[in-house]
C-alpha cells in the first residue's frame, strides 16, 4: 500500500457512490450487507463498481477485524517544532474524548517531507492505529484523498479546502466570530472599527477577514482603508498597527486575526500612552497565553466540541456509516478590558 | 492490580537491592539470569528476597514477553486544559524519538483526581503501554514509589524530589542556567543585576533563584534586596517589576524566572519610556512565544536532549538495566536585543 498519483488513483467507495447516486453508506451496504439494499439499487451500484474497477482495500478489511482502538495524530507537520496554543489545547481535549470513549491518541511525526504519506501508510499497515485525526488541512494536502482512496477512517479539525464533497471535517466559524466581535464593539459604542489580518492567501485568514467585511457593510461602516496585513513578526505587526491606528484615530477599534498581531497592537497603545479598552478597543483571535496575560478581549475557539465532534465522525467513518456534513462552530467571545471603554472615554463623535 | 498504600506496600526490587547492598541490576540478574552472578551475592540477594518476600509483579513479568511498543504520557496533570510551551514542545521530540525508535508515545488524561494511578494501573494492565513518562514531578508525587514497586518502567522529565536513591529522571539545571544569565549581564556590562521570581516554596522556583544568589555571590555583586516574587498574572509581575526596578535604577538588568514575569517587566519599560536592553537588560526563562515575540533573551531548555535521555532511561529500565543517574541539562542562552546594551546606554558607573 503506498500513495497513488491522482493519475493512477484507484477508483474509491465516493467515486462509486457520485457515479450511482447513491450515499456512501450505500455502497459499503452492497459491499459487507447487500440483503440491506433494494434490488434496483443494488444492481446498479454493482455495475458502478464493476464499470470503475472498485475494490474494498485490503487495509480497510483488515481494519474491520482486528480494532487497534487508536487514532493517529500528526504532529508539527508545519515544521515549528511545537503544536501551538491552538493544538495543545485540542490534543488534550482530544486525548480526554477518546479516553472516554475506550480509544486512544496515538502522535506521530512524519520524518520524510518527500513522502508525507508514508508515515500514516506505516501507521495503519503495522496496526498501531485504526485512522487517523487531520490537523493543518491546507489547499493542496494530499491526505483527505489518499485516505478516502484507501478507505481509512479519518476526520479533520480544518476544512476540506479542495473537495467540499468531502464532509468528515469540523471546523470553527472564524468569519462568525470575527462578525461577533465587530458587531460587541459596536455595541461598546466604537464607531470605526478597523481591522488587522495576515497577507491574503491562506484560507483560514482570509475567511475571518471576510468576517469583517460582512459585519461593517451590515452595520453601514464599512470602509476599505481600515485595513492592514502583517505576518506574525512583531516588529511588522506593530509598524502595521501604528499605519492603521493613525487612519483610524483615538476612539476607534481593532480587530487582530491573531494574538501576535494584538501584540503588535498593544504595544503601539503603551508606546503613544493609550489605554487598551478605554482609549481603544482590541479583541483578537484565538484566547491564548498573550491575550489572557494582556487582559485582551479574544474569540475562544470550542476545542472541547471540536474534538467531541471528530471523534463522533471517526466513529461514524470507522462504521462505514456517513456523519452528517461538515460542521463550522462558532467562537466564543471572551470580554475582558480591552474592549470595555472606560467612563471616562473619548465618543468618537467628538473627534 | 491496584494502588497500595505505603503502609501495606510490597517490597519492591529496590528494597532487595538496598538491604543487599547492591545495584537493582543485580537482583534484577538474580531473579532473570541468575548464572551471571557470583555464587556468594546470589546467596546473599536470595536471603533478601525471602526475607523481604520480594516476587517480580506479575504486570512485569508479562510485559516481558509481550511489549504494547509504547509509553504512557499523563497530559495535564495540572489542570489547566493545555501542556504550555515547555510540555508542547517536549510532546513533539518525545514523539519523534520514540518513532526513531520503533515505539510510540500514547498520551493520557488521568480523570479522577482522587485515584491519581488508576489510570497508570489501566493502561498497563490493558498492555497499551509498557511504561511511562513522567512530567510535572512534585514533591508528595505519589507515582515514581507505585511504579517502583509494580516495577513498571518510567523515566521522569523532573526530578524525583522526594527520593534521592530513584535515579529514573532527567531534569533541565534552573540555577546553572540563571547562573549563566547573571554572568552573561555582567559581561555585558550590567552591574545591579536583579532577580524577578517566584514565590519561595516550588522546587522549580526555588532552585532557579539560586542560580542568581550563587552567581552574584561568586560577582560580587550580591543585594539581598534586590529581588522581588510575583505569581504568573500580568498585574502582579508588573507592580512586583516596578517596584524592583525602582530600587535598582536605570542601566541595571533582572533575570526573571519565566516569559510572564518578564512580560510584566517589558510593560513597566514601555511605560516609563526605557528602551529594553539599551535601557534596562531582561532575561527571562524558557524561551516561548511571548520571549520570542517580544525579542527577549531568555534560557532554552534543551527539550530534544531531554526526551532523548527520557527514552534512553526508559530502554534502560524495560532490560531491567539500570542507567546511570540522574541527569541534570544546562539550558542554553538565547540572546536576544533584550541583553545587548546599545552603544549609548548610560553606563552604570555614570549613574
Amino acid at each position: 500500500m503506498t500513495a497513488s498519483s491522482s493519475a493512477t488513483r484507484r477508483a474509491t467507495i465516493l467515486d462509486v457512490a457520485r457515479a450511482a447516486s447513491v450515499s456512501r453508506q450505500t455502497v459499503s451496504n452492497v459491499v459487507n450487507a447487500p440483503e440491506r439494499v433494494a434490488p434496483a439499487t443494488l444492481a446498479r451500484v454493482q455495475a458502478e463498481i464493476r464499470r470503475l474497477g472498485f475494490r474494498p482495500s485490503r487495509a480497510a478489511q483488515t481494519l474491520k477485524q482486528e480494532r487497534a482502538g487508536a487514532w493517529g495524530l500528526e504532529l508539527d507537520s508545519s515544521g515549528f517544532g511545537r503544536l501551538g496554543a491552538i493544538l495543545d489545547t485540542f490534543l488534550v481535549e482530544l486525548t480526554a474524548g477518546a479516553s472516554a470513549r475506550g480509544s486512544h491518541v496515538v502522535p506521530f511525526t512524519a520524518s520524510d517531507p518527500a513522502a508525507p504519506l508514508a508515515a500514516y501508510d506505516r501507521l495503519v499497515a503495522s496496526r498501531v492505529v485504526d485512522g487517523f485525526v487531520l490537523t493543518d488541512t491546507r489547499r493542496g494536502d494530499p491526505r483527505p484523498a489518499w485516505l478516502e482512496e484507501h478507505e481509512i477512517p479519518y476526520a479533520a479539525f480544518g476544512r476540506v479546502w479542495d473537495d467540499p464533497s468531502i464532509t468528515a471535517w469540523v471546523d470553527v466559524d472564524g468569519a462568525a466570530g470575527v462578525e461577533a466581535a465587530v458587531h460587541h464593539l459596536a455595541a461598546q459604542g466604537y464607531e470605526r472599527i478597523g481591522y488587522l489580518g495576515w497577507p491574503e492567501g491562506s484560507p483560514v485568514g482570509d475567511d475571518r477577514r471576510s468576517g469583517w467585511v460582512r459585519a461593517t457593510t451590515r452595520l453601514g461602516v464599512h470602509n476599505p482603508h481600515w485595513q492592514a496585513t502583517s505576518v506574525q513578526a512583531l516588529e511588522q505587526a506593530s509598524r502595521a498597527a501604528a499605519r492603521l491606528l493613525d487612519d483610524l484615530g483615538r476612539g476607534a477599534a481593532l480587530v487582530c486575526a491573531s494574538d501576535a498581531l494584538a501584540l503588535g497592537a498593544w504595544r503601539v497603545l503603551l508606546e503613544r500612552g493609550l489605554r487598551p479598552g478605554a482609549d481603544v478597543g482590541l479583541v483578537c483571535f484565538d484566547d491564548t497565553d498573550i491575550a489572557q496575560a494582556l487582559d485582551l478581549s479574544s474569540l475562544h475557539q470550542p476545542l472541547d466540541r471540536v474534538a467531541d465532534r471528530v471523534l463522533h465522525v471517526l466513529g461514524a467513518r470507522s462504521a462505514s456509516r456517513d456523519p452528517a456534513g461538515g460542521l463550522l462552530l462558532p467562537p466564543e467571545l471572551v470580554v475582558r478590558s480591552s474592549s470595555k471603554p472606560a467612563g471616562d472615554r473619548t465618543t468618537p463623535k467628538e473627534k
